[in-house]
């Protein structure tokens, strides 16, 4: 079975720097199934890349190499990381973009990469995902240990992220992410969500939460559980990020 | 040989929802090759969508399985089905973004999913492409029976689309769909079109319909039967839909 | 070990016509892996689609068919050529798009492709990418040489790049691509680059040429040697097209 890599980035496509990528792997392990995950993550945002991420990587099966490059600061002093994290790899700079996954890993063993025949032999400073990034995870496609590729990390940069705060009627969380229909994804987890407590917004209520879209009007608020399994504020056939004018760092309370 | 999926959506890829369809399928049918056809329909426009996947179903091998997962309706009552349609087989919900290509197959046989055992284990209420579209494609290509995954079918919601109207010297038709280059595509067949007949758009005559862009000067309007095998009115070197300022709807005439 | 084929269009997606010319592939050339380059170039931006070629063609192994589908006359006179260029293989029209890919290889055979057998049977004249251009390079994936397709080409349209002059102590050159990032690259290469000198942008100091982005404090300009191994005036964190307001064309001198 061929191993499979998936790409993370910001660099879009029309520049031909995926396709480098893409080229830098096909040359060193032709076998390898490259899926594209994102190239559309907005220029340099970590933040948002991390989340993207913890949405997939465990879905592949074991053995699959993920592979990170929001990389505002190339070139610079960062490292880089190649992590085993629950029997998937993950590769990509330390600046946290790997961060929310090693957090939601069982089981994570971290390196960084410093061994220079793994990687391109001539290193531009501004274009780390051809010469770096790519080149280590079609060696790990390729079979490489972690092990090899450099010493142990037990310090990698972590995001720091907002968390939900819990008393015994009330919770308190925050708009942590909008996506691309304009839901508000919220850090409120579903095992602090019960079902009589109302939903608020920035301090305007929201209502109870409900099953499925489809049980609010067409154009209405409505909170839900969604599939990151946390609670999600949306506008049924609508934008909740234009209609409500909402966005990062929204204040989410259930009462 | 490996089976191939296609997947046609509008999530767009930021947010790694495609990627977690991409790993869904990857864990249960490894040896598949999935292809991304375009995840970027407009959200919720399933006509669109129709249109799209109307260009290219065909054009794969038998065998093939498209997914579509255009669905405003997620979580609410609409039927997921699974059709046969000329040996290609076709993935969505039932709110007609499979319609087109039903029509336009010799052979179909639809079923209604139902049977739990062929999708996730734990299904959202708002991630259905995750956890039943992606399953039921995996299992698919994997060689699964159709008529195992549930009951026939034989109202499939179909999209109702305006069709064009021919007398002896006249024909009547609209735009039913304007492309990436603003190309504005009629629902006037091929076999309708006379080429002694002028062409009229909006009640603007546009002239003859010619053969190739390039026999019209740059800038100005021409009419061509298209790739599709329809009338397509075009602005050589510019986008028809700007210059001319109409779109969807618009009324097109030969005469 | 299946061949591979890339796909560089300015199609985008939402159409389903880079689907169309993919399930063509799949039809002709099943056992292909065929590679998204880029589907977003400008519409009809020939020199854009020939930069981004330039960045990746020889970064993939020797047997892979790299396509191009920018093309304006599409339907016109204009030719279309297979290309072996140092072992890879190219398919594109005769409009320059192929011209910087060949312009740096240090082996080329050109084509042209004529031979009725190898292309559709029935070719559309407003859609030559799944007419044309998918089964040349789905034949060519399965084998077909190259002399087989046409007549030898000697004279392919080239692409007129302004080139950059320099004297003793002075080099002047343009900018002539600006990546997604807002990135000025120059058609100044490395070679003509001395530690000593100041870069200047229309005229104003941008300062000596860093190592790296990060030698610069966040949101001021800085030029650096590239990963295309030419002079790039870039702003750190920030758009250097927007920042300092110049594009395609803008001046850049060393001195």
């Amino acid at each position: 079975m061929a191993t499979r890599i998936t790409l993370l980035t910001d660099f879009g496509t029309r520049d031909g720097y995926v396709a480098a990528m893409r080229g830098t792997i096909a040359a060193i392990a032709p076998e390898a199934i490259v899926d594209d995950a994102s190239h559309e993550i907005a220029p340099g945002d970590v933040r948002d890349a991390a989340f993207a991420l913890s949405r997939y990587w465990k879905r592949y099966p074991n053995g699959t190499v993920h592979v990170v490059v929001v990389d505002p600061g190339v070139g610079g002093a960062r490292r880089t990381l190649a992590v085993n994290a629950d029997d998937r790899l993950l590769v990509g700079p330390d600046n946290g973009v790997l961060s929310q996954a090693i957090r939601s890993a069982s089981y994570c063993r971290i390196v960084h990469v410093t061994r220079a025949e793994f990687l391109a032999s001539d290193i531009s400073s501004t274009f780390h995902g051809r010469d770096i990034f790519a080149p280590v995870a079609a060696q790990l496609a390729r079979g490489v240990q972690l092990d090899l590729l450099g010493p142990t990390v037990s310090d990698p940069v972590m995001l720091e992220l907002p968390m939900a705060v819990a008393s015994q009627r009330h919770v308190r969380g925050e708009v942590v992410y909008v996506d691309r229909f304009g839901n508000l994804i919220s850090n409120i987890p579903a095992e602090l969500v019960q079902d009589d407590l109302e939903v608020k917004l920035e301090g305007h209520t929201v209502g109870v939460v409900r099953r499925t879209y489809s049980e609010a009007p067409s154009g209405d608020p409505l909170a839900i559980v969604n599939s990151d399994g946390v609670l999600e504020i949306a506008v049924r056939d609508g934008r909740a990020d234009e209609t409500l004018r909402v966005g990062r760092g929204a204040r989410v309370e259930l009462e």
